[in-house]
């Protein structure tokens, strides 16, 4: 699906993949939402079992894992489906690196609705959504991006806390600047309690990170 | 942009790839209207010249540019943007085999819309577009398939029709079902003024037909 076929000659494979690429993205989004990836990745194979277990018709899951199937994220034999190792990691939702949540964010609305009249933003030079689109202080997406794209960057953030040393415990002033979800400060103060973390964002997005903040023990 | 990393660890790439297509889509349709091959095409190579063609901004046009290349349609080198041989052949409006047009059929707003939800059309197993979605008898979609897609099939309904040798003259009878275009038949009748084609499909759709006829020289 993602390789186009490789022709000395000039092919119109790739143009016809591109104008129904909308498509994939609109299956990879139902899969997440139906919860499909963990059933799969619980051991449940087949179209009627899969159809119970996600609350969907057999027909449309059967069509939609074998699409899933020639994007990638699905292995398929004698009627039997599993996840492939990208989606075992990354989309089944009993995996710590699960990052299926993204969905949220990068298919929100105001996300999807920004690229519905390209040809006018490219004529305008700019978002056809008002004012500065996303970039408006305040736009709620924002507390979307804080609550859905936390899952990627909880083991960075981790990984980044340990490389500076974190638990040496010195006296460290951390600004974390357009914080969000306030993972990386948050990596830092859990390991340093004498670390002063400063996160500077939007007052509704920092609510996601005094959320994050508490959660792992840590007052304001 | 379309081959993701090989690596033997799980990957996310091909996951924010997919999450992110319907983007691709918007890019592609935003340069076919703006008619951006065409000009580039004609040798037009630098933003300030396509922003003045295609009456564009700019910035608009650079940014939609870097990302046609990145998609594999455009070539750039010294800020000089060409057409790869694929976008030469296929979305150059002036290349007899251009089939930009497929953008108004494949992204038509119905063909979207019905996967705006696709959650919810799994979960049902067909179309939530209302009874029979785009199968509904006399749906205009059809039309603008017929006439969007029609380029893709005058090549190959010339060769059909060769094929046949159609210019043997013999008492045909072509009986043509779901005629759309009409290029099918069309074509033989060119070559054979003995051919008696019949053409099926709804009326309002059997109209870019009949134009498809009277622009060949035949009569109905």
């Amino acid at each position: 699906m993602s390789t186009p076929i490789q022709t000395s000659e000039p092919s119109p494979v790739l143009i016809f993949q591109t104008l129904n690429a909308f498509q994939q993205t609109a299956a990879l989004k139902a899969a997440i939402e139906l919860d499909l990836f963990t059933a799969i990745g619980e051991g449940i194979s087949t179209t009627d079992k899969l159809a119970a277990r996600c609350q969907a018709s057999e027909r449309g899951i059967r069509i939609l894992c074998d699409y899933l199937t020639v994007l990638g994220f699905l292995a398929k034999a004698d009627f039997h489906y599993s996840l492939t190792p990208d989606a075992a990691m990354f989309l089944d939702g009993r995996s710590p690196a699960c990052l299926a949540s993204a969905v949220k964010f990068l298919t929100a609305p105001s996300m999807v609705e920004a690229f519905k009249d390209l040809t006018a933003v490219v004529r305008h030079g700019g978002t056809m959504l008002g004012g500065d689109g996303s970039m408006e202080p305040e736009n709620p997406v924002w507390i979307e991006f804080a609550r859905s794209m936390a899952p990627l960057m909880r083991m960075p953030s981790e990984l980044i806390a340990d490389l500076l040393r974190a638990e040496s415990g010195e006296r460290w002033k951390v600004l974390d600047i357009a914080a969000g979800h306030g993972l990386f400060g948050i990596a830092i103060a859990r390991r340093n309690p004498n670390a002063q973390i400063v996160a500077v964002d939007w007052p509704s997005v920092l609510e996601v990170a005094k959320e994050n903040a508490q959660a792992a023990g840590l007052d304001g």
